[in-house]
């Protein structure tokens, strides 16, 4: 967990949730961490921010960016921003783009990390997005961050090389969470849910995959549920 | 000018100067306008939000979105955010990057427009960025924004087709004064200047650029420059 002996930066997406806190545990092994977290006028914004200090706190990462893109909340169309539009029930078969969809919102995620990589002088971005195993969001597929990864090369300078790595994208929410186990990565520490309260709500697409993913994985999960 | 009579809407980036007013010029010939404009903590911040806003005047544009950015003076690199960093003085023909590129700053601004565009049932997104007459920026070329629209198309709704056009990429900045001059559009609301005062200053890159085209397409500048 030190970040000593490792030269190559890393810039890592932290939302506080399950994902993000196995692939910081993957990026941990070979690179040094800067923590990358932005607030969106989400319903849990306050709550995902205690989650990612207290993981960068366990990975002892001294380089954090907090950045407010609160033009998200402004813009609206997502329920997870805007109050008037309610949170989907959870539903895993239903083929359909969730309430909880933020317009094209990865791509904010990764340009601030472009911008904040370069003047790192960082190597690489790690993002823990699932395609197999997520709710159906366009910008979660392995092409997207290809095509990205195209545009981050085309619009840097020429010396930069920053490549954006997705370990988890062909992974179910099951080996997700064995693998952060295996690396002792402090899930107990993280916030799924979309709901803001002090307890997860348990019923929300985002905390019905993780119950899945701790259930198939055969393991407890470590946070409180409501009821 | 009127807004009336046209049925889809084009989201037009408008940083307040010459080349975003002669894009929204060629914007408003077939399109409904949505101006966005982004504050990123540039030295300049108030003066182009003035123009911003003038400009939208003159097209009756309704629907303005000014959106912060702010973390990228806070991620820093840039003359233009940071005032540690000097603005280089004019020197057209080096052909390194000037201290007043942003990382990856235009990936901020269509990450930002496509949002927005998304919501509103945008068809198109314009940015007045020109390739050839520029200050060899990165992400001005034209490759870069035709990775971006791979991008956009992986990354939204299966329904939504937003689509960037760089009117103005292949142009040259006494063609761009000619172009604007033909479409009358409002030259004399523009501001280029990188330096924050009353009066342009006429040494900076952006200045230079500007003069050299008035001189070129044999025009005067209507605005005021210092000395």
């Amino acid at each position: 967990m030190s970040q000593k002996g490792k030269n190559e930066w890393a810039v890592v997406l932290v939302s506080g949730g399950l994902d993000s806190c196995v692939t910081a545990a993957i990026a941990d092994l070979d690179y040094r961490l800067a923590f990358l977290h932005l607030n969106y006028g989400q319903r849990t914004e306050e709550r995902e921010l205690r989650a990612f200090h207290e993981i960068a706190d366990y990975y002892r990462v001294e380089k954090r960016l907090v950045a407010s893109v609160a033009y998200l909340k402004e813009i609206g169309g997502s329920s997870l921003t805007d109050e008037a539009i309610p949170v989907s029930l959870a539903d895993l078969d239903n083929p359909n783009i969730p309430t909880s969809y933020i317009p094209f919102r990865n791509a904010h995620l990764l340009s601030v990390a472009v911008s904040w990589g370069e003047v790192l002088g960082a190597c690489k971005i790690f993002i823990g997005v699932v395609e197999e195993d997520s709710s159906g969001y366009p910008d979660c597929r392995e092409e997207f961050y290809r095509a990205f990864n195209r545009v981050i090369a085309l619009g840097t300078r020429p010396e930069t090389r920053i490549e954006i790595l997705t370990p988890l994208i062909r992974m179910t929410k099951a080996e997700i969470v064995r693998k952060g186990a295996e690396l002792q990565a402090p899930l107990g520490l993280t916030w799924s849910c979309y709901q803001g309260n002090e307890r997860a709500c348990g019923r929300c697409d985002s905390c019905a995959l993780r119950l899945r993913g701790f259930a198939r994985a055969g393991l407890p999960d470590p946070i409180l549920y409501e009821g």
